[in-house]
């Protein structure tokens, strides 16, 4: 039987809906490296005592979903580049009670454009503007892209983040003709988008690299389309992964190997 | 594997220097009952941040030791009768953000001085003068017994006691003849004191119930020499043990039998 004891290190995070996927995650690669922690999902609707709780209880690591990302910021007592970049925070890390935010949703999407050796002078079409497409947008900023169109329905959104990092948009799709595109909207996830092919299959078979930041499935049909196409793909699978990595390695001081993430990320997946 | 999952209920404590005890006793029940439940020990510098962390986070039960039973009582809504009576906290419930208070230790010896059918008429002689002591004397006279005596070293927390409750103090050892002997100080305790007798084998001889408050170990001098004279005896095994399951039973609902909670007390005191 299993016992928690009082040393345990406990990790949470807050979310107005959490899912299981971070819990499952944190605790697989716990146990695979025999360490001596627990990671919980909460829920709340007092951010201010929540993060109070995370000093007052000396909780290690906090990361941070819907919709506290930005009411965060003020409680923290640093933040990190990758946070401060999107003005949005997903990580928090207590260090003897300095709390140090960061943005590992950035820190994935750059290491994937670093990995798949993505050229900063491709021309990149982003489709989306909420939270997450100003993560994507911010990174390819990051790697030092020029030619970047943000096309989204909401005008006022789309050109916020464009006008932000210096790139174009619009709210209408531009010519196929665009060597990385990008979906950071709704359209092919579980659900009632399931079946909606996020772009053009002009814009995929123009495509050198497809990039899908849906998780759930890890094939969207833009996905099994650039796939059947031959393109190479980054899948939201990929970031929703990298990013969890990245928490892990600040809660705990270890690095995992690409494999133990995977087997982490697809024990996560099924429930 | 077990893996902790996001609809997990956590109780807690918080503590200067926090035990195994809690933190074992409850998650045995858990597993025996098969509850979706995790308890974990906590310490603390900055009880009002805990406290708030226990409503941000909705945290169930939180367990509460030294120093902090007497801080928490103006940071909750509620107070049960078995606080407010001895001014101390060591429970708190949060029901739906409503967190009540209550004080599991006296409810144990009420339970225990009931159980053992002790009579109001005998006359009582309880030494010590610390917080433990109020609960064992305020439960006394709760009881309705009416002839108590406190022996305290220290006279001005004796006198404290013995007033708040309407019952006589000395400094002094009066003669043997108490049918009840309680000892509430750390004599005879693992430790500097570990051989030490805590009353003299003529007060031993009179009594016709022998009651230890020291824990640690569950058969201190006093106990054995009781034991050796044929004489009734309450330990201090029984009231952690009971106080504990008191504590679960308000977190979860769960009314553990008595030899569910031998055991897991027995479980709690391996380590």
């Amino acid at each position: 039987m299993p016992i928690l004891n009082k040393d345990m290190t406990l990790c949470i995070s807050l979310a107005a809906r959490p899912s299981n996927l971070g819990t499952r995650f944190h605790n697989y690669l716990y146990e695979e490296f025999g360490l001596n922690f627990i990671y919980k999902a909460f829920t709340t609707d007092d951010i201010n005592a929540a993060i109070a709780g995370v000093r007052g209880l000396g909780i290690r690591g906090c990361s941070v979903s819907m919709p506290f990302k930005e009411a965060v910021i003020p409680l923290v007592d640093a933040i990190e580049p990758s946070a401060e970049a999107i003005e949005s925070v997903n990580t928090i890390v207590n260090d003897a009670g300095t709390l140090t935010a960061s943005n590992t949703d950035y820190e994935a999407v750059a290491q994937l454009i670093d990995e798949n050796a993505l050229d900063p002078a491709a021309s990149v079409l982003v489709r989306g503007s909420g939270g997450m497409a100003k993560a994507v947008v911010a990174a390819f900023r990051g790697a030092g892209f020029d030619d970047l169109t943000v096309v989204a329905r909401n005008e006022a959104a789309g050109a916020a983040i464009a006008d932000k990092y210096g790139y174009r948009t619009t709210t209408v799709d531009p010519a196929a003709g665009h060597a990385i595109i990008i979906n950071v909207t709704p359209l092919g996830m579980s659900g009632a988008d399931s079946d909606a092919l996020s772009f053009s299959q002009a814009h995929i078979d123009a495509a050198e690299t497809v990039f899908d930041v849906v998780a759930f499935p890890a094939e969207t049909p833009l996905i099994r389309a650039a796939r059947a196409a031959g393109t190479p793909v980054i899948t939201g699978a990929d970031v929703i992964a990298l990013q969890a990595a990245r928490q892990f390695e600040r809660y705990t001081g270890i690095t995992p190997t690409r494999e133990q993430v995977e087997r982490a990320s697809a024990f996560s997946r099924e429930a």
